[in-house]
């Protein structure tokens, strides 16, 4: 059944295995919201914001952003994939305008770059690991996402690094390691605002990283 | 001035840098209280969990767990110091007995072990890192303990590795990276539910440090 309000397409889940998007992020109204809810979640946690909140952000009345999501659970699921996706969007396009030598190290440093520039994304990846025990809805997009990531770490990085397809699980373990890495180091510098500190520990594992090339 | 209480003693700060310790531990019905809560709160978060459910799993009323915890706040700040010196201890204690001929390989690996143990400390680390936003106090002991945990890190292992006193700046690199992976790990393992995926991800990061030592 086709619902009435035309910004609003429901179960919209591709078949290729990603991560489903349930309302039309190309609306402007949709985007700010979401970007708005962002910030918000990230500043005071999930339990702690309110949508009449979120609306103030924009100088919008409670009611409109009611119109777009009908709970705050449902703008929660939405939040996470939009910032999801901005995020693997904004690396997609480095790897692609991307003309440098070392191509596989360069495809790191935007993974690491985009985490640099996103505490917002920080900060919500924090409330959705300790709100998805309590949602599972929020957890399979979780995971769903997590998995897109692994997708692309293990395209632009793990292939690169000359592990073939035939050494599957090799391949898998690092791409697991290297979003371990990011994950961890996000988390380090959120705790201690050190961001020079977990600098140095991404290049330390740059150069194990590359070590591991030249001896294989 | 003294607190009428023989049991509590309150802002029994040690000199030594580590963490605080407002509690006795010592007392059988503190700890029981204490283990209690970090099972509830690893399941249902902070904010879902009451001070009469902590009582409820002992069989003990509110009133005796607010005789040793005058607020949920207080009991959230006492669980994170007990149950991370409870996960430290442990390791310690496997690091004391350790014979074995590769000592810094055995003591990454009892850290490695002592997480897969303890999945209650995970579920509980990540609802501190989203508490430790609004809570001032348990991001002050958050970041003491995790400074506890870098020192041992930097006394077993990065030290083991070879990396003189002198080079301050690859070893504080290395500890970092360490305590990155254990806990960008964990919070794979806890996303996913997928052991043997961490793990193989985990013998990928021992054998990149192990080539690093034999290469330098």
């Amino acid at each position: 059944m086709e619902t009435a309000q035309p910004t609003v397409i429901e179960n919209n889940r591709s078949d290729n295995g990603t991560a489903p998007r349930a309302v039309d992020w190309e609306n402007p109204r949709v985007s700010a919201i979401l970007s708005a809810a962002a910030k918000c979640f990230a500043r005071k946690g999930f339990s702690a914001t309110t949508l009449a909140e979120i609306g103030k952000e924009l100088g919008l009345r409670k009611s409109i952003v009611h119109y777009y999501f009908a709970s705050k659970a449902a703008l929660i699921h939405e939040v996470q994939s939009f910032t999801y996706h901005k995020y693997l969007g904004r690396v997609k396009e480095a790897l692609a305008s991307d003309t440098s030598a070392d191509r596989i190290g360069s495809a790191l440093h935007s993974l690491w770059d985009a985490i640099q520039n996103n505490k917002t994304g920080t900060g919500l990846n924090i409330e959705v690991w300790s709100a998805a025990r309590r949602d599972p809805e929020l957890k399979r997009r979780a995971s769903a996402l997590h998995s897109d990531a692994h997708k692309l770490v293990h395209e632009h990085i793990v292939q690169g690094l000359g592990i073939t397809n035939g050494d599957t699980q090799r391949g898998e373990a690092l791409s697991t390691l290297i979003l371990a890495v990011l994950n961890g180091l996000s988390v380090t510098e959120y705790l201690e605002g050190d961001e020079a500190k977990s600098k140095h520990a991404y290049e330390m594992f740059v150069s194990l990283l590359n070590q591991n090339r030249n001896a294989s």
